[in-house]
Parts: structure tokens; C-alpha cells; sequence
């Protein structure tokens, strides 16, 4: 079975393989391996150990974001979201049942959001201290540009808490030279190409000890996270962590760096991506978002207006076919969601798109 | 390796097994194992499907605790927490940071809290609604009575929220019977011997519905995780859960089943329990809990008074003989915490009683 979905991703054998053992926690071995986790993902991240540090967060990407959205803008303060997509919707939940003010700005979600979006918003109410978005749209799969957004804002003095739960690993955005970005958020099993379970916000030190006391949430509460690692050391994890993700996510970031990490990373998603765009284009669908647009993790394509179509009688017609792709859309417009990130060459995608080929044949047989 | 810690457990080849796939959480396949899973939970619970439902929290014990605080006690509302170990403490920090208001009820953390310690707090205070406690103590060993307290409870119409992250599966606390518990908490890497990652709270269905709009925290809502299953089916998770996990539980449960269910784990446990108790005395060292407060999930010994002794060298030692025990401690007095749970015969803890010893000769020699 191919799983071109946008996470929990398909994953190398050897990354499974680390999950099946049992492991302490607070094991010397164990927390050598966790420390030096850490430490690569400052590195993936682009940014420098000392100011910089990996904050884990056990669970879903929503529980991270919610932690950096609770560390970072005070209780009542206000955050600008862009609201260009369901990840984007599902944010500016998040900051709002936990009592941060959110100032929507409504954008269509067929376009990646840039500067010139956002500034005038910024401009017309200069109390929104933070800005908070999502780097990669996984509903749709347009890029927001992050790293032009983030100068934006680091000229005015207003931070930046971006959510790269599908991008981290393969769109860039380097801490190093974002020093307005408090915390960039991502999850185990998306583009590094982990299991699920962990979710890591790459934090300026300084950032989440000035914040201390924001979050309301203990659970939540990233400067804690921060001073149970300098007080435990950073082999420490706060709460019991699923343990054989984060073996699991080290022998990931093994194989990201044999395969040449960032760059050749991007470079197969995206070779990915092409196959399915031209494919499916191929085959009369029409892709949900113009091809300047499309970005290299997920590819949605309209479903076809024939009445006949049913997506879910697709996807497990589909899955027949060994292919698993979303049973579920998350756009404006009815579409079918797949994803381009994985443990997935150019070879597999080849097959899929011969797969989709096949199953929509089976399930809008042509009339004789 | 033995591991002989409170959890994550040593867990069957089995268990682990299921751990090594690629699962996508939505797929129906999958769907089928979850919502199959919830159900068993409600059974090993001893609810009644249709009154009570499992609603999953993503991640560490902690998570799913502060979930069932901020969902069954209203912000600033009181709750009475009973104060005799480290995880009461954790709880009434998690209630705390969550604003809820806090009756701290102190107890010496060597004996179970009974009805008799709880009423008079309670009596003091009629405007606490809510009583939080810890079912079996991790970090000392000692059980409170919660089917007691829980009665006592009921009569006088105040609610309980139960963790009971080292109890479930072994120490019966039946919910059909116990009507005043809003939430029972446990997580996945206990007693039920599954992989770490996922915290469950078992709660009555009518309790989830009416406390919605208490929480502050879309993330640790459980109302909103009763209305998702509602809405997209028992088989249908919020957020990307640990799927791995999951299908490891599922296993899990196929095994404590087969071994005969609670009375049956709780038996093998009461045994390696009084294999550790009585071999740790013949050894010469001192138990921290009298033999009637002694439970069947984790032994406390007090650290031998030489002033030789370390406790992080006496662990790295024993792990030299293969057994794994905690290398901190929690309670009030300098402990060694030994699990008796998971994957663990007694004959296993009959080595292990004979590896401590070892370990103890070899950090502790004998003058010539």
C-alpha cells in the first residue's frame, strides 16, 4: 500500500523498526539520544544552539501550536491569522477558546498569502503584536510566504509564530536570519518522515523565558518546557513522551541526511508533485490551484462534477488499487486531497497516477 | 533488559509488533480497530456503552488529566485534592495553572487516603464541588480508596475525577457503579502493558455534554471530543493521533484478555509485588510502605543509610545485570521506585530480586 497522504506520512522500514522496542524514558541511553534529536533539530531549523532550543510537546500538531500560541501572545493580546485555509481556521480556534484575541483576515485559499496581504492589517491596528500562520497549507497545498512575511514584520517589531507542521524539512525558512519568529512548530510524521506522536516548537531561548507565566496551561507552558530541560538536562523530556517515535524520529533524521537533506528533500517532493499535477491533468482532472501556486507537499484536484462521483466509493476503490490518498477535503470546493510527501520516489508516484487512473475508470465507467 | 518501572511498561513481542506499520488514522480499516478499542475501554472500565464513552487526549498522562480538570470543573470553581504523593501534586499544579481553585488536602504520602480523611475538608467547605485524586500513587505505591470515597462522594452529591494512570486494567473502580465520577484518566503504557503515546478518559456521556464551554483549551476539550465522535463517527479521532499506538493497545487488550482480565493481571502483580517486597527485605534493605498500605504496582525501598550509596550508580550497576529500574525518586524520604507491572512474571522478578542483589554487593562491598 502507497499511503500519499499529508501525515501520518508513508515511512522507511528502518524508521519502523525503531518503534519496536521497549525504552525508559529517563534511560542514560535513551536521553543521549534525545538530546542529540534536539540538537538536530536546531540544525534542521537553521538555527543557532545557545539561542535556540527544541521544545517538545507529546501528541498532535494542534497541542504545539496551541502551546506557542498560549507561551507567546498573553492571555487577551491580539494575533493576526490569515485565513487562507482549514489549518489556518483551526489556529485561530485554538488562540481563541484559549483567550487570545484573533484578527482574522480573510484571504482566498487558492493563494498563498505574502506581505502585501498582511501589512495593511497590520497598519490599521498597530495593538496586533503577533502574527501567527501556517507555512504550508496541508488543506489546499499553497505555500504561504513565510520567509518574506516574517522580514515584514521583523522591520516593524512585530513577531511571528508559524506553524510548519507539513513544511519543516523541506520548505526553508532559517531561524537564524528570522529572529522576529518565536516559535516554529512541526510534528514527527510529516516531511522528516517520522512516526507520529511528537510535536517540537523550535523556540528562541530568550523568547520563551520573557514569557514565562502567559500560558495558563501547565500542560502548555513552553518556558516550563524550557526550564525543565535546563534544570534536567536536555537528554530530559517533561511528562512521559512517546519514547519509540522520538527512536524512530533519529534514525528519520538519519536517513534525511544521507538522502542530502533540505535540498534533495525538496527536490524529490517536488519531482513528486509534478508527476501527480501533470498526471491527473493527464487523465481530465482539473488540479484545485493554479501550477505557480502549487507548492511541493499536497496536491488537491477537483472532483470530477460528474453526479456519479463519490469519494468515498473512490478512495476505497483506490485503495484496491494499493493506493491510500485522504478519504476527506478540507477546501472551499469539493476536491481530492493527496499527498507528494513521504517515503515516496518519482517511481511510486508513476504508479499512482496510473492507479487513480484506473479507479476512476471503475467507479465512472464510461457510458457504452 | 527488564524494565521494572511504572511505565511505559516491558511490553510482548506482540504489542510491539503492531507498532513497525504505516497506518492512516482516517482509513476505515483503522477506523474499525479504533472505534472497536474505545468500546473495550468502556468494558475494562466497567461503564455502560450508550452512558459512558473513551475519549481519547493525545500524549503524555498529564495531558488527559489537565483535560478532565478543565472540562468537569468550571474555571474558578474548587477542587479538593488529596495530597499524600507526587502525582497529587502534579494534579493540583495542572488544576492550578488552569485556574481552577485548588483545596489542597495535606496526608502523608506512606498511607491510602480513605473517606474519613477527605470528609472533614469537605464538610469545612461546602462550596467544593469537585474532588481530583490519584488512584494508585506512582511515586510511592500506596492505593487511596477511591471506590470509597467515591461512595462517600456520591451521598453527599459531590463529583470525582479519578487518575487512575497506574490503576486501570488492575485496581476495580467499576463506573456503572460509581455514577459521581466524571472521569476516569489512564494512559496506554500502564497496566494494560501497551505503548506509550495515548491518554484516554472514560466519562459519562451526559457529564461531557453538560460541562462543555468550561475548558478554555480547544485541545483539552472533551466535550468537543464527545461531539467530534458524535459527529464523524466512534471510529474517528481529533487531530493526528499516535495511530501506532493505537493498534499496539489493541493487541494489548487481545492479551489481557487472554490472560483472564483484571483479576487475573492483578494476581500476577499482587505476586511480583510480594516476590520484590520480601526479597528486597531478605536482602536487608527497608521498605518505604508498611506491608498493609503495600499495593500491587510499584515498590518504594528506602535507599540504604551508607553514605556510600548512589542512587544513579546503584541503577547503572543493575542494569549491568539486565534489570532497569527508575533513577530518581518522588517521594519524601530518598527512595529506589521498582516497578512490579507489564510484561513481567514472577519468575522474572525472582532474577531481578537476585540482580538487585548483586548490584548491591558491588556498590556497596563489604569492609575486609
Amino acid at each position: 500500500m502507497l499511503l500519499l497522504i499529508p501525515g501520518p506520512v508513508q515511512t522507511r522500514p528502518e524508521v519502523k523498526a525503531a518503534m519496536a522496542q521497549d525504552i525508559a524514558p529517563w534511560d542514560r541511553d535513551f536521553q543521549k539520544v534525545y538530546a542529540r534529536v534536539r540538537e538536530r533539530i536546531v540544525a534542521v531549523a537553521g538555527g543557532r544552539l545557545g539561542e535556540h532550543a527544541t521544545l517538545p510537546i507529546q501528541g498532535a500538531g494542534h497541542f504545539v501550536s496551541e502551546a506557542a500560541l498560549r507561551t507567546f501572545v498573553a492571555p487577551g493580546a491580539k494575533v493576526l491569522i490569515p485565513m487562507n485555509g482549514a489549518y489556518a481556521q483551526r489556529m485561530a480556534r485554538l488562540a481563541r477558546e484559549a483567550g487570545r484575541e484573533v484578527v482574522a483576515l480573510p484571504l482566498p485559499d487558492t493563494q498563498g498569502a505574502t506581505a502585501a496581504d498582511i501589512l495593511p492589517a497590520l497598519d490599521a491596528d498597530p495593538s496586533i503584536g503577533t502574527v501567527a500562520m501556517v507555512f504550508n497549507e496541508t488543506g489546499s497545498g499553497i505555500v504561504n510566504d513565510a520567509p518574506g512575511i516574517g522580514a515584514a514584520l521583523r522591520a516593524r517589531g512585530t513577531r511571528l509564530i508559524l506553524d510548519a507542521v507539513s513544511a519543516f524539512g523541506v520548505l526553508p525558512f532559517p531561524l537564524a536570519e528570522h529572529p522576529e519568529c518565536d516559535a516554529l512548530v512541526f510534528t514527527s510524521g510529516k516531511c522528516l518522515e517520522g512516526m507520529p506522536g511528537m510535536g517540537f516548537a523550535v523556540c528562541r531561548i530568550d523568547r520563551a523565558e520573557a514569557c514565562a507565566g502567559n500560558a495558563g496551561s501547565w500542560s502548555f507552558d513552553l518556558s516550563d518546557v524550557l526550564a525543565h530541560a535546563r534544570r534536567s538536562g536536555w537528554g530530559s523530556i517533561r511528562f512521559t513522551p512517546p519514547v519509540q517515535a522520538i527512536a524512530a524520529f533519529d534514525v528519520a533524521l538519519d536517513l534525511y541526511d544521507a538522502e542530502g537533506g533540505q535540498a534533495a528533500r525538496r527536490a524529490r517532493y517536488q519531482a513528486n508533485t509534478d508527476i501527480l499535477y501533470d498526471g491527473t491533468v493527464a487523465l481530465g482532472l482539473r488540479p484545485y490551484l493554479a501550477r505557480e501556486q502549487q507548492g511541493p507537499v499536497i496536491v488537491t484536484i477537483h472532483q470530477p462534477a460528474d453526479p456519479r462521483f463519490d469519494l468515498m466509493t473512490f478512495v476505497e476503490a483506490l485503495k484496491r488499487h494499493g493506493v491510500l490518498i485522504s478519504n476527506f477535503y478540507n477546501t472551499a470546493a469539493p476536491t481530492m486531497r493527496i499527498g507528494a510527501i513521504g517515503a515516496i520516489t518519482p517511481d511510486d508516484m508513476r504508479c499512482a497516477v496510473a492507479a487513480i487512473g484506473a479507479a476512476l475508470r471503475e467507479v465512472l465507467p464510461r457510458a457504452a
